[in-house]
């Protein structure tokens, strides 16, 4: 920062998109160190040294705010996630940590934390105060309760607890182990006395058990799952900030954003956010302006859309120094050629040009992942003889978890299979196929079995260890040989995916920081290694779905209906309980 | 609060006003012990015990806020100012006890803390960081500065610093005492930094002015001192929170609200605040209904007027408890019985009926201010002698103060008038009267003097203990003679109003607290006394001025120009000095 009454830069002529007053006019943007000195006529303000950039036609608006995000979903470190998205003009971004939680415990979100900490965007954490989620039904690495709130709510950049579930996304768990509830209620209370916020969600939820959870969470809370136009006027209505989500997989905003656009609702507490986004769709398509650009097209007035991103969210999270074009607040600014399109031109962060047509500009500090991330996988090889399910007979009746299409639930049904040696052995040809999680963390060593239905393989085996959201190894296949083959060489990678086929690996993919994440590559690397790994599971092994390990990794999500598999085996969510593979 | 799963009231069918999404919608407000449960549909929370109150036909708002206010205009008790504003729908007042800061200090204002906490409404303050506020040309009780913000801002009910002067209001103040601003910075920076406040104001500012100011208050602040639409929307466009006043004199509302129905702008920071309101206005008028009222009338839809009294000025002071009608928030609602005539029918508090059809309906708790505060007044009574002006020869050229009605701001004259034995005496028939200004704390003993025009007197004299900011004894008068029976009936009264005729009190108010406030009577008591006094004034005294005690109380303003009277004598406020009364 020069050292005297000057701007160091005057964005000169621009069309202010003002959020304050949902407005654009012309004005100049007069930047010193950090912070924005003046929005208006800057020509006093020009000194010697004073960088006049002429931005005449172009749309000024803050720097955008995701409100919600798993960086895990991407399997980029922050880092990346980053280079992905300064340049499409996201300049904040509140990230939930669960998986790494799940996958490494409280270290993991400290090293995540830390890294928040090095990146030049503002990264805040929102962390989970339970995991696993569904206690007695599956295995973490550690099990996250109230006792851990006051060290990992005061890790650097935490600013609250995320994702409290809502009572119809963990009914079951709060009906069975109703001290799952006390125990979240000491964590809450304690977040809100040191002035945090509480984040959760509430998905389906309405009239009395919708007042429960508002009043549960403290008052004042957001909902991310949120699917339908009359959910979303009823939680506005009561006061929830709507998180209308629309990432990679789940797209809710043109749903949701019809109580504005049709019941013509004050919009202050809408609020825009990803959830999950996957390197290819950042990479391609673009990040918050992606989504404001898609809201723009069902209707809204772009500069309201903006708000969505930028003063809703800050007034939301308390963000007092950011979300607005005005004196004093901090140079995060998207400048933008398009405004109905959303092409984002050029970007400042803390008065900083970062990135330009795409690119970014700067160098991002090197943040090296700790030894102790990467040694999430704690177990030795299986053997073909751990997956096997037993039966008498010739044939069994067996449980088969059905597979839906894009949706995290999934349906159930019963089949008869053959039995050969007292081995029942999946059967491609009726698309009955073996699924099996196993505990990572040398922590019980168990193996969940059963059947599937639903990914259509006809040869070889996928494995994983990102399976929602414990983070076990899940494996899908049609024969235990290449199932066996893929999960060891998840296990050899320390965390990671693998492809099997005749008994030997055909692709691969190392995920080193607990399993989750990549540090080894770059964004761009990552999104086509993804791409490559699909190709290979729909072309040689011949699978019908899109994005086979995105669906696989939700088999495990053990808070939504029906059936799932964990490492405990095949779990009846309605009834909170674990089925045999095998109908006895 | 009863003991089971029920609503201890339904408020059956009303005619919801959800300030959240702007709508009016029929629903029924469940209301357990101090809190909203639901709001919707309450059949289920109708239990045996629950009272069904039909409120078909009516509209239920959230209680509404004045953001800005000051007790001592209205020279009530916080008690007494709550007897008259709950059952017009306040429910929360944020309070500036600046006037009592003066004239008492610290302690003055802890007092008026202690009752603020045992009144049923919410009363919080914002304190002054500045007494007096022109240090060097006037002299208050106590010189309040950053040391005393650890203790001030710690008194229960304080939420912040209030009327952190605009450079407009003080650039005299801060040109030639410029270890003011460092003081003030560093009041404001802890007051940050324990997370509270800084209101603020900034008349006439735009542009770099203004830009520096919001960067001076932290970034977020407010201005009650707006009075063009041209500013307002200025303001509005820098994340100002603009509180549009509307008080018993100053009337900036229907001005600033073009911004909103000309401009139409996000009126999200658009803040509806009194300021200064007689007792009389708020017995036959109302409150911040009848504001909303008047706002309406300037074409603002009602919802979103009574977001101006509600959630905007609860999201500003943070306020998470309330401001909106939703689950978990505090149930102080306002009954309406017509949206756009804004009558109130009844009020709950924190889910109590405490007012129906304009009378309180509970007992409100003594609070019996200390006898510290009584005692305000520390001086001997003057002498005929201390309000003598001399000079030389027939006839003086004086200087003499323009009194311009219904302003703060004065003008400023030169007048030839008769000298009699070395002593110049007001001319009555020229309008040219004394005015003297005498220091009552017991630390100096101060007595200024001037000449006014302007309060057109043709006998007598009126004296008063209230005289903004420091609150010395005010008195003007056609004769010393009655100028000092008056100020000495104000000395013997230990602060009040007391007017003189022909060498005796014709008629005269007790205040004790402070010299500002009387807790000997009622709301309507003092608004029938404060009649009778000005009465008084005109038909006795021959007076011009409506409200005359507050026009002579503003003539001690010495942060506007032009000259105004301080316990230090005439004051040039432009060129920060003192003037003699005589031209020499």
């Amino acid at each position: 920062m020069s050292d005297n009454n000057f701007a160091d830069i005057i964005l000169y002529g621009g069309n202010v998109v003002n959020v304050l007053t949902r407005e654009v006019y012309t004005a100049d943007i007069a930047i010193k160190g950090k912070y924005i000195l003046l929005v208006g006529d800057g020509e006093k303000l020009i000194g010697p040294d004073t960088l006049v950039v002429d931005v005449q036609g172009k749309y000024l608006a803050p720097g955008f705010i995701d409100s919600h995000m798993h960086f895990e979903s991407s399997m980029l470190t922050i880092t990346e996630f980053s280079r992905l998205s300064i340049p499409s003009g996201t300049t904040t971004l509140v990230a939930d940590p669960h998986e790494i939680g799940n996958a490494l415990g409280p270290i993991g979100m400290k090293a995540m934390a830390e890294e928040a900490s090095k990146v030049p965007n503002h990264v805040h954490l929102v962390v989970p105060a339970l995991t696993p989620d569904c206690p007695t039904l599956e295995t973490a690495a550690y099990d996250i309760t109230s006792k851990d709130m006051e060290e990992i709510l005061n890790y650097p950049n935490v600013i609250g607890i995320g994702e409290l579930q809502g009572f119809s996304n963990a009914k079951h768990v709060y009906r069975n182990t109703p001290e799952v509830i006390t125990d979240l209620i000491a964590s809450t209370s304690y977040a809100k006395s040191i002035g945090q916020i509480v984040d959760g969600n509430a998905p389906e939820l309405f009239g009395n058990e919708l007042a429960a959870h508002i009043i549960a969470t403290g008052g004042e809370c957001s909902c991310h799952e949120t699917t339908t136009k009359e959910e979303c006027v009823e939680k506005l209505r009561q006061g929830v900030y709507v998180f209308m989500r629309e990432g990679s997989t789940q797209k809710n905003m043109a749903e949701c954003i019809r109580a504005v656009t049709e019941e013509g609702l004050d919009s202050r507490r809408c609020i825009l956010a990803t959830d999950d986004m996957v390197a290819e769709d950042l990479e391609k398509l673009g990040h918050m302006n992606e989504i404001v650009k898609r809201t723009i097209k069902q209707g809204v007035d772009p500069v309201e859309a903006i708000q969505m991103v930028t003063i809703n969210p800050a007034t939301y999270f308390g963000f007092k120094d950011r979300g607005v074009l005005a004196p004093g607040k901090l140079a995060d600014i998207a400048i933008i050629s398009d405004i109905n399109e959303m092409k984002v031109d050029a970007v400042f962060i803390e008065g900083e040009l970062v990135a330009v047509d795409g690119k970014l500009l700067i160098n991002l500090p090197q943040y090296t992942y700790p030894d102790y991330v990467k040694n999430s996988v704690k177990r030795q090889p299986i053997t073909e003889r751990d997956l096997e399910i037993y039966a008498d007979g010739r044939e069994a009746l067996v449980r088969c978890i059905e597979l839906i299409p894009d949706q995290n639930l999934t349906g159930k049904l019963e089949a008869n299979i053959k039995v050969n040696n007292g081995i029942v052995n999946p059967d491609p040809n009726k698309d009955i196929l073996e699924i099996a999680c196993i505990e990572r963390y040398g922590r019980n060593g168990n193996v969940g079995k059963a059947f599937i239905k639903g990914f259509g393989l006809k040869d070889g085996a996928f494995a994983e260890s990102v399976a929602h959201d414990t983070h076990n190894i899940i494996v899908v296949g049609t024969n235990i040989r290449d199932m066996t083959e893929a999960v060891n060489r998840v296990i050899e990678l320390g965390g990671g995916l693998a492809v099997a086929k005749n008994g030997r690996i055909i692709e691969d993919m190392r995920l080193p920081v607990g399993g989750l994440i990549t540090d080894e590559l770059k964004g761009e690397e990552v999104s086509r290694k993804i791409a490559k790994l699909e190709k290979t599971i729909k072309e040689d092994l011949g699978c019908r779905v899109h994005a086979p390990f995105m669906h696989l990794s939700f088999v495990s999500l053990s808070t939504s209906p029906e059936w799932k598999i964990t490492d405990k085996g095949l779990v009846d969510v309605n009834n909170f309980e674990i089925l045999t593979p095998v109908v006895e």
